[in-house]
């Protein structure tokens, strides 16, 4: 079996934003020299997610939305108490998962037609990281 | 290491299902011949999903009102400026997600009591494909 | 390749509860001898879940509140009609999702600064049951 790993830095200018990052990660997959296995894409942190969906300006609006009805930037939170002001982005992590695994064939993703990796930042403009670990043969 | 990889075809016959697989994927890792490992199972669309849960018809109507309630189908979705209706289909992908990861144990699927795996079409009448695909030894 | 699995119990003494179990899923990263691959955290029932997030007590509160509005657990579910009260748990097992994948590298798990991994009971007061199950080199 082989392994191998990199870590992503993001750090967004606008405080909410959707990242494309497929090729990144078919990259690290060509690097990894792996056939058949799997790619885990995962944020480091407790205020991003990672998804796969299409790359599609509209729908990005409508995840957008739907997190704000779910989930608004502005209300009550408890966790508000320590001084943070994220509680909408950590509720946005577990709505979202902050992981995907992408299987890998014949060394490259094996993705359908229109499915792109998405790092999802929900607290930005400042550092943060996102793992890629590859692992197989 | 050892791989094993198998796609399903679903065509279904009405808009939203969802369909019981754990057997198709049980079957998947018997011919594998892998005795400990992973097998993933992953939609390979966009506007559909996997979970595991119990194969119960109230359950299934539960999961199907909270997602019109959190995603409805006919509201006005920006992803329909493109011509597609989908856009529900697209918001339930990311809140049910598209993939589980079953743990394989004694060349079995590691399943708790009651724990079947499914795939949610959430826009079908259509050819779609899922991957199971299995690593381990 | 080599695995390593086990599986953990918990009986809640709160119907709901969320409990950090960082240190239980290392000791078995630790006991596995893996110096590189996955660790699958994923819960065995159908009524409970597991998430990355922060170890704040104000940030459970609010998840505990969002989960409370997204699948209220005093609302009628056609589940009930199977003489179960616990629909709301089955629904909150799919909002949360029930497993993650923690990256292991150098032996270790590769977490980000503030993740912490919770077994999340939706249904508790009962023995249930969580698998552990690592795979690397």
């Amino acid at each position: 079996m082989k392994s191998y790993t990199e870590y992503f830095w993001f750090n967004t200018q606008k405080r909410i934003e959707y990242i494309r990052i497929t090729d990144k990660v078919r990259e690290v997959v060509k690097k990894s020299g792996i056939k058949e296995g799997f790619a885990l894409v995962s944020a480091m942190h407790i205020t991003a997610g990672v998804f796969v969906n299409d790359n599609e300006s509209g729908f990005l609006n409508d995840l957008d939305e739907m997190l704000e009805r779910l989930a608004p930037m502005n209300a009550h939170y408890h966790h508000h108490h320590t001084g943070e002001d994220n509680g909408y982005a950590h509720l946005r992590n577990i709505l979202v998962h902050h992981q995907v695994i992408v299987p890998v064939t014949n060394g490259d993703l094996d993705l359908g037609p229109w499915q792109e990796i998405f790092y999802a930042e929900f607290d930005g403009q400042r550092r943060k990281r996102l793992i890629v670990k590859v692992i197989g043969e």
